[in-house]
């Protein structure tokens, strides 16, 4: 019997509606047995502001590197904006790479996802946020990837992810990032 | 005689005694006959929301979008944070880059430069940063390329540069951006 | 009467029967009325050697970097390999960043299209192409933007673009493209 | 009693006298204890051209493969062109992602550093070729992280490595990569 996989998931995109925060959604639900994964909303999560941190990271952002922290690995999902990274996905992780304490992002196993409704599945923004953990030493899962092109196709009016090869794909894709979650956690 | 050109310029740092923001202030004073900058300060640019821009521009988007269109061109001073560009400053792009209206950064003018304590004085910000133009359909100015590194050694405690070679090769930096900025103004 | 804008295109590509080959003989065919494309092949443009260089371009090298000296443009059609760039791609653009002379690239408008047979239509190779023409001092136009994805799809087995909505866009893409060029052209 | 690592090194500049070739030399008399560097010269690998491979790899491919394959681990070792990886570097890694059998990079574990006589120490090349092993699934380490900066104040005229604090730096950079590759050797 070993401990189930505790997964930190969050989405790049604050808007209700948006297609990221149902990807995570239906990543839940495709959770594979002795995973779980736990949503974190980034909206309690400001600006950063380095004078601010200087007084003592606000409510959000503690909560925010406390989840991480308590997580064996993160699951991000990302829209893409402007051919890169959304502002506010970007800014979550600026927070989370700094102290106190061990940053969090350190020695982390990384899982990006992500969607858009173009052609292109949201590869430029991924592309853009794997840079990140170089710098920040956490171990970004190569492959599988998960491109979720023309979302508006793939979701239905309430979010739920309809297009069954998407879920079939999510599923393998959760069960490798399972294995890869569990290749970093220290021994017992 | 010609009309001044009119420059936006903005950081992507909120830090008070942000090198970027010292940089910022720098080309100020190092603007050349000719040509104006003006500072906008991102802290009242929130969060990107699509739910919150459904109802109207907050009143710190509608002004930041307004003082693009007003200018004839825009210089953004960025750290790098994490290998790449700071939440903030693509945060603010995002907001910029939506309608109503013509989208404020369409067929515009961009300088990028930036500033950072380490050796590589934001190279990875500013290459990530300059992928939005392409979308955005900016003309970014390719070269000449300016990389403040060793920050801490090139500005005073006041946040004055006092780096004389630093000093000389920003006002060439922005003889040249003048010229770019120029060269896509409509003709009378 | 003004000249014909004269525009060198090559492709990243060394297969006879490269979708991006093919691309390039379309844009040739879609070529506006006052427009003309050559193209240049990169097969004799050997990997760059910096002792070789030093002896004097080779033969293939010296033909390469003059067809760009003598194009008003260059419009570059790549495939995207392993998330990046090909490296024949980026060879041939590494030999003509070089001296002696004036670089070929520096201060000449460049358009960069490509396909490929997967979802995201060389996106991210692209992106890394962009790059270099930070360096390279060169225009690189932001938009329209050309992804052929599903490539195999869209030409026939003799590499004709057959796909309707793709050779109709080449064609605008094309225009704007042309008028990117005059924008540069030295006044006569 | 474990058996060595065993690394393949290689350098993404064909020139004799390169900085980088010199980094790897530096790499190679710098190795710890339980560790050999072997070196692969990258000059009988020609361009890629996939009608070449139909006929089977190139006998300088065809070693190259092998040599990656018996390794634990890869340290590629590389200068910065125009902003990114160089065309050789990158056609290298192109080959080394295709079959026939296993692809050779797939779960391979890979280092990169790099050299540049510039500021920025390779910093751009390094990013951009880091892309590539998302796609070619292998275990790119995210730190330590070594650029070399300022590479002509840091090498002799034998292109000996002589500056004291990047060569204690890059015993630092071995000792965590060889740690990096055993994490991933499978169990005996």
């Amino acid at each position: 019997m070993t401990d189930p996989v505790k997964i930190l998931g969050f989405a790049g995109s604050l808007r209700a509606g948006s297609y990221n925060r149902a990807l995570l959604r239906a990543a839940q639900e495709a959770a594979p047995e002795g995973m779980t994964i736990e949503v974190f909303d980034l909206l309690p999560v400001p600006l950063y502001n380095a004078d601010v941190e200087a007084q003592g990271d606000p409510e959000g952002v503690a909560a925010f590197k406390a989840a991480i922290r308590a997580a064996d690995a993160v699951l991000m999902v990302t829209p893409e904006y402007n051919h890169g990274v959304p502002g506010v996905m970007k800014n979550a992780v600026d927070w989370a790479s700094r102290p106190p304490r061990a940053a969090a992002l350190d020695r982390k196993p990384v899982g990006i996802i992500g969607a858009s409704p173009g052609i292109t599945g949201s590869a430029r923004g991924q592309s853009q946020l794997r840079q990140a953990f170089e710098f920040t030493n956490s171990y970004c899962m190569p492959q599988p990837e998960l491109l979720v092109f023309r979302a508006h196709e793939k979701f239905d009016a309430e979010g739920r992810l309809t297009d069954a090869p998407t879920r079939e794909f999510l599923g393998r894709y959760l069960a490798a990032f399972g294995d890869w979650a569990k290749r970093f956690r220290p021994a017992a």
